[in-house]
C-alpha cells in the first residue's frame, strides 16, 4: 500500500494521461473495474485535448488539478450542451429544428409576493401595495424584514443564515417530523449542492476515504467526491424490485471496500430517488439507520424531493424522524439532511435556496463546518427567505391559503399524472421497461439495445445510451440524459427523463418519442 | 524532498497535533517561519479540542479533512463571534452593553425596484405598479424577464449565467475599459468567493503549488488556498509607501518560493486593496502585468472595489484594460477579474451576486472551468440580475437617472468623508499610524503596543492585536478585526476598521475609541 510521493505523483499523472488519451472509465473500483457502473462515454469530450506542451497559455489541461479533470457531471454534460446549441440555433432561426418546447411552470404566487416585498421593503407601507399583494404576503414580508438584524436587507447574514428564518425552518421540521429541531443545526446554503460539497470536503481526506453512493445516483455526488479526491463506493439499487435499497447489498459493498483498504465514512441515500423515483418504506429506512449506526457511518440524506410523492401507498419520512422514532437521539447517530427550494411543487431552481440540518456532530466538528460555511460569508438572502417559506407555507385561515393550496395541488396532481403518462408510454415501447415513479421528478427507463445499435454507437465513438439520446434529441428535440452519467449495471442502458414538461405537451412528446423509437429499433434491428 | 506516503501522513497528522496543542503559526514558510506573516493568534480557538478517541461521534476533529482544520477565516473569526454574542445579549437585554450600533445603508432604489419586479413579474402590467415603481425600472424588468429563456424566472440558468445578462455585463466592461469584452468569458457566481474557489481548485494540484498573495490580504485567499491544499507565497505590501506593491518584492518572494521547490502558478492582486485601502497606479499595474507575462503566472485580479475610489489623484484601471493597452491580447496573458455586487456604492452583500471575467485560457481549460461551474448548476438569478444592473446602471435621460445618481454620489461622498475622519482620528492616537484610505472600505492602522500590553496578551493566551481588539469590543462595542488574520510584518500589530458605520455615528465612535485607547495605553504603559 505504501508508495513514495513521487510514485504517487507519477501514478496520478499517468492516470490523467490515460483519461485523456484512452478515455478510460471513471471510477476504477480496484478489483472490479470491468463492473464499473460508469460507462466509458463519460470521458468523451467534444473538444479534443492537445497533448502538445507548446501552448501559449500557462494553464493547460496537463497542468490543472487532476481532480477537476477527473470529475464529470452528466446532468449538464454533452447531450445538454448539444440541446443548448440547438436552442441557440432555434432562437436565431426559428423553425430550424423540429421542436419549440420549453419547460415552464408558473411560480407559486404567495412565495413570489413575499420575495418581491422583501426585495423592496420601501413599498411595504404604500397604499398601492394593498391592491397588488395579498395581506398575508405583506404581513409575512414585514415579519421577515423585522427578523433581519437592523432591517439591513442588503447586509451579509449570519453564515448559517438569518436566525429568524432558521427558527421558522426548525419549526417547520418539527411540525413535519413530530420531533424537536434546533435552529442552530440549520446551515442555509445556495441550493443543496454547496451543502453536499461542504460535507464531502469535511469527510474526505484522501483517495482512501470512501462514500457509499447509490447507483444510479445524482451525479452531484460523484462529481463532489471526485473534486474532493475521495472514493465513490457504489451500491446498486435493485431495478427488479422498483429500485430497492437492499441492506445485504450495502453490507457487501462496504466489506468489499474495506477489504481494499478504503475507509468508508458515509452513506448517501437519495429519498425520493434521483434519477430513479422510488420512495423508501419506513421499515427499510429503519434498517438503513441501524446499518449506519452499527458501521459508524454518517448518513447523508438527500431529501430534496420530500414534497414529491405521487402514490397513495407511499409517504415521505425524513431520516431524522425515523431515527428519532427508533430512540436514537442527537448523540447516537450522525445525520445530515439536505433540502432545496429547487424541487417540491415550487421548483424555484434559480433562487438557489436550501439548507442542511446537521445532527450528531461534536461541538468541535460543528465549529469546523461553520468555519467552512463562513469562508463564503452567507448564502443569498432571497434563497434563505424562500427556504423559510417552503418550510412554513400559508396555513388554513390565511388569506392566501386557498389560492396557495390550489396552486400547489394543481402542480403536484399534474406531476403525478405526467409521471404516470410517461411511465405507461415507456412501458409500451419495444425493449423498454420502466419502474413506477413513486416520487421525485424523474423516470429512469431501461432500454435494451440491439447489437447493431451498440456497434453503431461504438463506430460513432460513443456509448450506446448516449448514442440513443443524441439521436432522440436531434430527431425530436426531446432532451433526456443518458444513464451512463448516473451509473447503471454494466451492460444495461437507461436514460433519465424528467416529468417536468407542461402537461398539455406530454401527448405530443409521447407521440414523437414513440415514432422515433420505432424507427430507431427498425433501423438497428439485428 | 521525497517521503513515503506513511511519513507524509504522519507529518500531516503531527502537524495537526501541533496546531491543536501548541497552537503553532499558520503558514510554515520553509526557511523563514520566524517571519511568517500570520500570527499564532489565528489558532486560538474558543472551544478546547478534546484529543480523546472515545467520542460517541464517528466524525471527530481528529479524523476530518486536515485542510479544513488548517483553514482559518479571520473576518468571521473570534472577535466577530464575540460581537455576535454581544449582539444577542443586547437583543435579549437592551442596555446590557454600551453600544447599539448597526451598520445600515439604504439600498439603491432602482436596483431594488428591478429585483422586486423580476421576482414577481405577474405585477409588471398591473396599473398599480405604475404608481409604485419608476418607468425605467419597469422597462428594465421587462427586458430582463424577456432575456430569460421561456421567461422561466424559476428555472436554472445556463451555468455561466443568463446569456442576456452576460451580454449586458460585457457591454458594461467594454464601456468601462474601452476594449472588447466577450459574454462567453463571463462566469456569474454567488458573490466573488465561489469564483476565487473555482480558480484555486483549478490551479492547485498539491502543496507544492503556490499562489502569490499580498500581505496583508483578504483572508478568503488564505482560506481558499488552505482548503484546496496549496501553498500561500506571501509578498509584503510596503506600509511605508502607502501599502505599495513593489516588483522587487514580488521577484524576491517568487525566487524564494521556487528555490524551495514551490511551483508558483498565480499572483493575487487586490485593487483597490483589502484590508489596506490603497489604489494602484497605472504604471505599477503595467509592471505587474509584465511580471506575470514574464513569469507565466495567472493574474488573479480582485477588482471588487472598482467603484470605491475616494481621492481625486487616483483612478481605478482594470487589469484587463491595462494589459490590453500594453498590446497584450487574449493569447498573451492569462487574467481573471473578480467583481461582486457586495461592494461599490450599492453594497448588496446579501444578494450574493458577482462574476469573474476569464481571459487567456485555452478552450480545453475553459471547458474544465465550465464543468466545475456546472456542478453547482448556476448562481442565483437575483444576484445575476443585480450584477447586470451594477454594470449597467441608469443612464442620463432615464427617469431614474437623477435620483439614482444622487443616491450613488451621496453614498460615495459619505464613504470618502468617513474614511478621512477615521484616518485622521487614528493618526491622532498615541502609537498609531494609519495610511490614507484611497479606496475600498477599510483602514488598516498600525498600533505600537507596549511590552506590558504584549505580556498581558501572552498571559491571556492571545495575540497582542487580538487582545487589543477584544478589549475594544467589550469596552465600546466597536468591532475591528485583528491584523493577524490578514497577515502583517512579524512584530507589527494592526487592525482592520471598516468605514461603513453610518456617518452620523462616526463622531461618537471616534470619541469612544479615543477614550478607550487612552485608557488602554495608560493601563499598559511600560
Amino acid at each position: 500500500m505504501r508508495k513514495s510521493a513521487a510514485d504517487r505523483f507519477r501514478h496520478l499523472f499517468n492516470r490523467s494521461l490515460i483519461l485523456l488519451r484512452h478515455r478510460h472509465h471513471h471510477h476504477p473500483f480496484p478489483s472490479s473495474s470491468s463492473l464499473s457502473p460508469f460507462s466509458r462515454s463519460r470521458f468523451f469530450s467534444s473538444t479534443p485535448f492537445s497533448m502538445a506542451s507548446d501552448s501559449p497559455f500557462p494553464v493547460t489541461a496537463q497542468n490543472i488539478n487532476p481532480k477537476v479533470l477527473k470529475c464529470e457531471y452528466a446532468v449538464r454534460g454533452e447531450v445538454v450542451t448539444l440541446a443548448q446549441n440547438l436552442q441557440k440555433d432555434l432562437q436565431a432561426n426559428p423553425g430550424s429544428h423540429p421542436f419549440d418546447e420549453s419547460l415552464g411552470q408558473q411560480p407559486i404566487t404567495f412565495f413570489r409576493e413575499v420575495l418581491a416585498l422583501c426585495d423592496h421593503p420601501a413599498i411595504l407601507d404604500k397604499s398601492e401595495t394593498q391592491g397588488l399583494f395579498s395581506t398575508d404576503a405583506i404581513q409575512r414580508a414585514w415579519q421577515i424584514v423585522d427578523q433581519i438584524p437592523g432591517r439591513a436587507t442588503g447586509a451579509y447574514s449570519h453564515s448559517q443564515g438569518v436566525k429568524g428564518l432558521r427558527d421558522t425552518i426548525a419549526a417547520g421540521i418539527e411540525e413535519r417530523d413530530g420531533f424537536p429541531a434546533n435552529p442552530d443545526d440549520i446551515f442555509m446554503t445556495d441550493g443543496a449542492s454547496p451543502a453536499v460539497h461542504n460535507m464531502m470536503q469535511l469527510l474526505i481526506r484522501s483517495e482512501n476515504d470512501g462514500i457509499l453512493c447509490p447507483i444510479p445516483q445524482y451525479p452531484l455526488y460523484s462529481a463532489s467526491i471526485d473534486l474532493h479526491g475521495g472514493f465513490l463506493v457504489p451500491y446498486y439499487l435493485d431495478e427488479a424490485t422498483g429500485w430497492g435499497l437492499e441492506i445485504p447489498e450495502l453490507k457487501k459493498q462496504l466489506e468489499a471496500a474495506k477489504s481494499k483498504g478504503i475507509n468508508v465514512r458515509a452513506l448517501v441515500v437519495i429519498n425520493p430517488g434521483n434519477p430513479t423515483g422510488q420512495v423508501l418504506g419506513e421499515e427499510n429506512q429503519r434498517d438503513i439507520v441501524e446499518f449506519c449506526k452499527q458501521e459508524g457511518l454518517v448518513l447523508l440524506a438527500d431529501e430534496v424531493y420530500q414534497e414529491n410523492v405521487y402514490v397513495p401507498e407511499k409517504k415521505f419520512h425524513s431520516f431524522k424522524k425515523v431515527s428519532r422514532s427508533m430512540g436514537y437521539g442527537e448523540n447516537d447517530i450522525t445525520l445530515v439532511s439536505f433540502q432545496s427550494v429547487s424541487k417540491g411543487y415550487h421548483g424555484e431552481c434559480g433562487k438557489r435556496g436550501g439548507y442542511m440540518e446537521v445532527t450528531g456532530f461534536s461541538a468541535e466538528v460543528r465549529e469546523q463546518i461553520y468555519k467552512v460555511a463562513s469562508v463564503n460569508l452567507c448564502s443569498n438572502i432571497s434563497g434563505q427567505i424562500l427556504a423559510s417559506l417552503v418550510m412554513s407555507p400559508p396555513k388554513v385561515g390565511d388569506e392566501s391559503y386557498e389560492s396557495f393550496n390550489a396552486e400547489k395541488e394543481n402542480i403536484l396532481e399534474s406531476l403525478a399524472r405526467r409521471a404516470k403518462t410517461l411511465e405507461d408510454a415507456f412501458n409500451k415501447l419495444e425493449g423498454v421497461t420502466c419502474n413506477k415513479a413513486e416520487g421525485a421528478m424523474y423516470l429512469f427507463p431501461q432500454i435494451r439495445l440491439s447489437q447493431k445499435a451498440i456497434k453503431a454507437a461504438g463506430d460513432a465513438n460513443t456509448a450506446p445510451d448516449n448514442f440513443y439520446c443524441k439521436r432522440l434529441l436531434n430527431a425530436t428535440g426531446v432532451v433526456v440524459v443518458p444513464g451512463s452519467g448516473f451509473g447503471q449495471v454494466p451492460g444495461t442502458w437507461h436514460f433519465r427523463c424528467t416529468i417536468l414538461p407542461p402537461e398539455e405537451k406530454i401527448p405530443a412528446i409521447v407521440t414523437r418519442l414513440t415514432e422515433f423509437h420505432e424507427k430507431f429499433m427498425d433501423e438497428f434491428r439485428d
